[in-house]
């Protein structure tokens, strides 16, 4: 009830404030016999972990995992997958001005005023920090759906108002290699020097920005979702905007959708030389009623700019008095390279999810 | 499981096809001792209900509910509300023609996959008549809101490219009058007239259109939302998306503040003549780190154009086989004007269900 | 959070007051393609409705029930199956005297201190009519056990200090043969003449008596339960504790097997013709580690005495001063005859419920 | 779904395998503020640790444990509170000889079965020392029932066929000290004696023995408890039925109950000096239709025999071919006196749980 679990099959709680001891996850429901691969595990932490290049938060932490249980002689045994990993680079002190005061557009505040009580340390159990414990568990849910073929890819589709073009994924491994060659991690490759130039001159400002991510899952089977509320993009929806900084989600068409006409927007059925149900276009975004149809699924989610600016800024202190503040310590200028990680995590655990939920009700069909 | 429920304290569970006996609702956790207004709960229906005006469906229903239990002597009593809404007017043999033939960007051919049977008239359970269940258990839930002072207000915001001004809420009566005072329910009365001269061209058009909705959630305490996956605005998105024809939700500055740098977006706090802590601006939309910061609630939703339309198609059949199709029956041109009813009533229940889970700890706080 | 579902994949959500409308159930879960007999539900609710022998209440309620959704040709289409029983023969004057008074060992106090209102009409939702609404549920688990041949068989093994010997099942039919033979729905005929005429005789006395019920499941797959808390007996305790007036449950060895030493109680395996894996004894009770082994899954249900008596009892009122009650209305004088089809119910509803959820991971094993 | 998850809104999801590098858990729903005394927690899982005394296993383990998150300045800030325990002396070569049986009447032919995969090192997850977190956690539901005067306490009241007599508790302090006064832990010091002298003689014949545990809650406030399927007896049950080796569940007058009649039964109510109302008698348990009555509540919980014995037992191998299996290593010849923790650890969890879903309501009441 306290919020802090995600699934109803392939279940994971997370715990851990940025300045404790830990972060971690417990995977509760994942089916036996996965290869547990821990250095994927690792390469995706890796891919979220601050201080990888200068576009990012200039903090060091290793950001290594710990499998505690649920594991044995490398693969999964039915029984719960426990992941921690330590705290590290942890300077408390810079977060020592940050104890009488409510950041602007921050959740200290909002926590002060719901518990009474705050680890006010690098903004404590709301810190973006909470996310590699979802890359991890994502990453045991991306080795689950590779069973079954499933790829889940997104990459920067935006940086402010600089947009990519649309790409076209003609194999997995082609996209992740466009995406990883660059810092800003967008497989357009013409405009991502572009976008990092545009970051690194908002750094330089001590200013920060905003930007989108754009993700397709490939290979799905038709039949993932359940009506009426746990309709897929609706779940989709909630793991992204579960996410610290997202302000939108939208899939398929998404908002330019509801500019259209029917007649435009209706994809139309036909069927392929393998006898496979397709859509000549897909304005559906892969999902009709709230269930997969084997189409790609493609959804664009919206981030705000960091908080975190290095100008002075007025607020307030926890007394109610008018105060000022100033960003101190590392922080991103712009967090969706970083981001791309926890976009495919999440997503990759609300497919591992509606699988295992579809699966139940195939025996008897 | 199968996905008919949603709410974890106020917890609604629907029931119904289009064209069954019944369509209905049990909520389960509406707190002791609310006056169920029945006069209200049927005025809510009715701003849903099909054939109200020139620009929505002409099929008739009247869609008036009974209350079978949890109500005694005009109050709930915290036992289970049961609601029942019996289909009329079911015209099934409008659908015969959709028993072996998928409908174009229609759930027919997911049901028909995932389940190996579907009931394929109307919809069935993909039906948005499922909606009028929300709309009832909706209304219960604002009574419940009502008894703090907080108000759902939605309307229509835009209707393919016409867009409505921003609209500044002096008071809930006065929105309300003004966006009941049009058939599109707009409260921006300066563009209603346009936007449904556009619903009525594209009517006799044979096709239909998109739209959007905004809603404002005024008086929201301080402390509403579970971090970490159980964020306020990542449970109205979810709330929103597993509404029929959803395509899109954003909130505060959504899709537009991931153009915008952190100096720009930042909300400055300061402390108003009663003491009470507020931003000078709202970018946040209300929700800081997932919970509500006292601050007007605000986001937006975005739905595609009604997929039935009265042109012929292009489409295949249960074999597979390529096969035509044409609208029959009566339908919406564009939802957006009876959506309003169905949005403010998911809003509520999202609104209601947080008020209980924040209510758990308040006792020590 | 209310407590009015059961199930986590097959789930039930039960409404209703004894003096409402009606009572019912929302089935979310059930697969599709199930054949949903009508009769064969009907059959089930007559074996729980009052009125049916000299030895049960005399008040006379036909139960029918009606199904409003989640069926399409006679089958199960995997949606919300709703049921209702409309509610009859309510003599709701009878309960007048009850308005301000609580009766002894009856939850009208609790629920008075607990919710500030109650429907004092003949219980309400505390009544043991409720449990009509598990029983036509139950009933669409039975058909569902049935695809997979699985057996779940009830009756009474005790009234008073009237013990039953341990039943031979032979087989499902030639059991509830001999159960059905008589009044009291005792297998072991020897002694049910015996039972009728204690609890006749202690209803003439105005007085009431408890009783056991002894559950038997055949055919049970070999990995029904989930490890740690959800055990399928865990399952099975709740279930059967949550049914009106049942003080206890114990399964396999139960409260005796707490006497025994481990050299007396482990039952040993061993390989059977059919390359099956049995044990030789089965005081496991058919689970180990809560999970299903295979064996005969058996258990004991212990339940009070039903709290209305004819004679009178001090007591005290809504205003705490100290009062006298006396029954009025028809009570039945021994509950087990007719809980028989509840147990049963309930039992074949936590089959049903994991036998779906192991399910899920059968693909991957 | 996996179940490993146990609670509504004070829920704990424990992790880990007896021979994993730890045990943990989680506990998310804890509300703010408690202090959070580690010692008291580290004095509760003493008292379930192995190697305590001669009438228990002579595995040594410190079971110290390590809390990880939601805990500032010595106090709960109401994000989930991860612990941690280490596993030490793990001597996992005593478990060799189990990587290709079964062990009759435990759980690795149903762990076997049902996942095609399992942890064979001393029960893996299947083995009591999962309960370790569950007294971690207990321990912490204890501190918050503390802020409500809410005492636990649980003793042996029988071993194999030795009943302690009923013990009155005059006071918390009182008992603990009379049941601490023993290896046993047996509140009736009369009999403790020889039920040590029972467990001695049964170890040295490398035989294990059963017992009862006996459970008194008081001052537990009017109101706990959900209908209809979460009442607070039938989630005890569950809770005490989820313990490894407990075979059955009573509360008040339980199996007893049943062979009594409803003019014995019934409790009769009156208001006190201080006038609140209560019961002469208490046959109820303290629980009436499911929620607390505010009279002690009082359940049995009866534990099966130990299944490591010293002695040659037949069985079957992996294969299903015929076999045998000898004891090793060190185990518990009567698990009673350490379970005493266990079964005090999840009733404090299941009150906490009830008495934040109560306060919910209080609000509207």
């Amino acid at each position: 009830m306290a919020g802090n679990s995600f699934g109803q099959v392939f279940k994971i709680t997370t715990f851990g404030e940025s300045h404790g001891a830990a972060i971690g996850v417990i995977i509760d429901g994942c089916p036996p016999n996965i290869p547990l691969d821990l250095e994927f595990i690792q390469l995706e932490l890796d891919k979220r972990k601050p201080g990888q290049s200068k576009i990012t938060t200039q903090r060091k932490e290793s950001d290594s995992c710990q499998i505690l249980s649920g594991i044995f002689e490398g693969k999964s045994t039915g029984t719960p997958i426990a992941i921690i990993i330590p705290n590290e680079d942890q300077k408390s002190k810079d977060y020592d001005h940050n104890k009488d005061i409510f950041r602007p557009s921050h959740a200290d505040f909002t926590y002060q005023a719901k518990y009474g009580i705050r680890d006010h340390r690098g903004g404590g159990r709301s810190s973006a920090r909470e996310t590699a414990a979802r890359v991890a568990a994502g990453a045991i849910a991306k080795l689950f759906l590779n069973q079954y073929g499933i790829e889940v890819l997104a990459h920067v589709s935006s940086v402010g108002k600089l947009n990519a073009s649309e790409v076209n994924i003609s194999s997995a491994q082609d996209f992740i290699e466009k995406r990883e060659s660059n810092l800003v991690r967008c497989a357009d490759i013409a405009i991502a020097d572009e976008m990092i130039e545009l970051i690194d001159s908002v750094r330089k400002d001590g200013d920060t920005i905003g930007g989108k991510i754009t993700c397709t899952i490939k290979n799905c089977p038709v039949g993932l979702g359940e009506p009426v509320f746990d309709k897929l993009h609706a779940d989709l929806g909630k793991a992204m905007l579960s996410i610290n900084a997202v302000h939108g989600f939208d899939y398929g068409s998404g908002f330019e959708g509801s500019e259209m006409r029917g007649s435009q927007h209706n994809d139309t059925f036909f069927t392929d030389e393998k006898r496979i149900v397709k859509t000549t276009s897909n304005y559906a975004g892969g999902i009709l009623g709230g269930i997969s149809s084997g189409m790609d699924i493609n959804f664009r989610v919206a981030f705000k700019p960091v908080a975190t600016i290095m100008t002075t800024q007025e607020t307030v202190n926890v007394a109610g008095e008018a105060s000022e503040i100033k960003g101190k310590g590392r922080h991103d200028p712009c967090v969706v390279p970083r981001a791309v990680a926890i976009v495919e995590a999440m997503a990759a655990l609300v497919i591992a999810d509606h699988l295992l939920r579809n699966n139940m009700y195939q025996t008897l069909k």
